[in-house]
């Protein structure tokens, strides 16, 4: 007996044979082409048939798959999938036409945490909040043993807290937001702005130079760090933001919901060590006392494996 | 069959008789002369003996009890309890001891919480954020149906995020926490420091004319409300900014939890209703879309009747 998931994000379907331990025992990955509904739905079952067929295991039971984007509950409907450009996509249906089978969409961060609660980071624990810092901003919350959903699927939504009133506007339509100040997206929009204002004369930033010496590579985190980290003023206004308005709102999570074990993960942190280290600080700084007594603090260590096995362990 | 619950306060030991749908059968109500636990024990048992005999119901099963205080997880100590002066009370097991019977004891929010979500303005909802603003600031949450409790008992603990970084010191010895700007007994010093100021000649405020008009009025935060809303610049300060980083810190809670209904209660709001509704109007502007869509904003119900409900029916 074995269990599909299948993790759908903005570039890549992938899908995975699980076993009901979480051991990944095949996976496929398939490049998206084309964002249309029916041409993503054909490319999953390709990479389904794939995976099982590598697995050599016919009898998979149950089918799980994550899904960038804000849901309706558990009706499979996706309502906004920003990376996929969907809204108001019936890709359960879809999904469970062509594969065959019931299929069970969840949240790719839900399923991702799940993944590490079970099988990686997070397994021992029973409360375990994981935050991802990667384009966007988000989390997922396990209390009591249970993944939090909300009234409407879409608790942990953590990116989209407001941390400035009326602040920098953000992809969700909102204002203040903290994915606008710290989210991968936003963080590369901001240095964008500050190079434009170099250029324009208004204030220097040593980003523009470092950011043509290798006109191949695209502006990213990591150079916002570099330059932030060598002094420039400039980037460190923008970083130091950044680290401590993350700080501050995962702290206080820490202290509303005295997880256990605080997981992070996500593009951004993975490649920007030192801001992975200013938030750890300044989670210790700013969370409760005895909130932080019970808590540690761990980074992810699944990976991209950790969203095929939650997806498939949630559906299981 | 039918069960006890107790409230223990500052300043008050309550004790009901409640029947399994959480009706309220017979309570009795007891001064605390001393806050010695032995003799806030003895108190409490004979708030208990009343309680059972007004109810004339013999077949009392299980006890619960909730303490304005932070307790030890499940195992009946009471770490901290400002209003009774304790640290480190073993309180469930001299309990136990004089009424003959086991005990749980419980966190009085958690508690008063509770018995809003099953027998009054929380029902019908699994999803349920409760805010409570009184002498201090505090939640309960319950997802799924569950009361979420942490992995040390001090889940819900909303008056101790930082909203100021490195501010206003708080009661719990920490600094910049929402209760240190918007809990009663903060509030009241706040307005005591702008008296001070105004009576130091630094800066005027109509606090000093309103209080010592009626000299046998305490200063309270309706006082504040009263001089925000008839236009003292002072007071206004101090009221809009615990409105604002309620309204805020609430709205963030409403985006992570995603609770089909918020609750607002304590004493604090039910004497400033300006403030309620300024609360009201800043948690449907600041929380996510989403969030806010699924979300009915209610009062509590059950007054000073929730706690002994919930604490019955916790231990039930």
């Amino acid at each position: 007996m074995a269990h599909l998931g299948i993790d759908l994000g903005g570039t890549f379907a992938r899908a995975a044979v699980v076993d009901p331990e979480g051991r990944l025992l095949s996976s496929a990955k398939m490049a998206l082409n084309d964002r249309e509904p029916l041409s993503v739905v054909n490319a999953v079952t390709e990479a389904v048939a794939s995976a099982c067929q590598l697995a050599s295991s016919p009898s998979v039971t149950t089918c799980g798959v994550g899904v960038a984007g804000q849901l309706a509950g558990d009706t499979g409907l996706v309502r906004v999938a920003p990376n996929l450009g969907w809204r108001d996509v019936p890709f359960g249906s879809l999904l469970t036409a062509s594969l065959g089978r019931p299929v069970r969409v969840v949240n790719d961060l839900s399923a991702a945490a799940w993944g590490e609660f079970r099988c990686g980071a997070g397994r021992g624990v029973d409360d375990l909040l994981v935050v991802f810092v990667g384009s966007g901003v988000g989390s997922a919350i396990i209390a009591g043993g249970q993944l939090l959903t909300g009234a409407s699927g879409v608790a942990g939504e953590f990116g989209h807290v407001k941390v400035v009133p009326d602040g920098r506007g953000c992809g969700c339509g909102e204002r203040g937001c903290l994915e606008a100040y710290a989210g991968g997206h936003n963080l590369i929009a901001q240095m964008r702005e500050a190079i434009a204002a170099h250029d324009a004369g208004s204030r220097e930033t040593s980003l523009a130079a470092l950011w043509r010496e290798a006109p191949e590579t695209p502006l990213t985190p990591a150079l916002l760090e570099t330059a932030a980290l060598a002094g420039d003023p400039v980037a460190r206004e923008l970083y130091d933001r950044a680290a401590s308005l993350l700080s501050l709102a995962i702290a206080n999570q820490v202290t509303v919901l005295n997880p256990a074990r605080l997981l992070l993960g996500g593009g951004v942190l993975s490649h920007c060590p030192g801001l992975r280290s200013a938030i750890i600080a300044g989670v210790s700084k700013y969370s409760s006392r005895t909130s932080r007594e019970a808590l540690a603090i761990a980074e992810a260590e699944l990976g991209d494996d950790a969203g095929l096995i939650g997806a498939a362990l949630l559906a299981a």
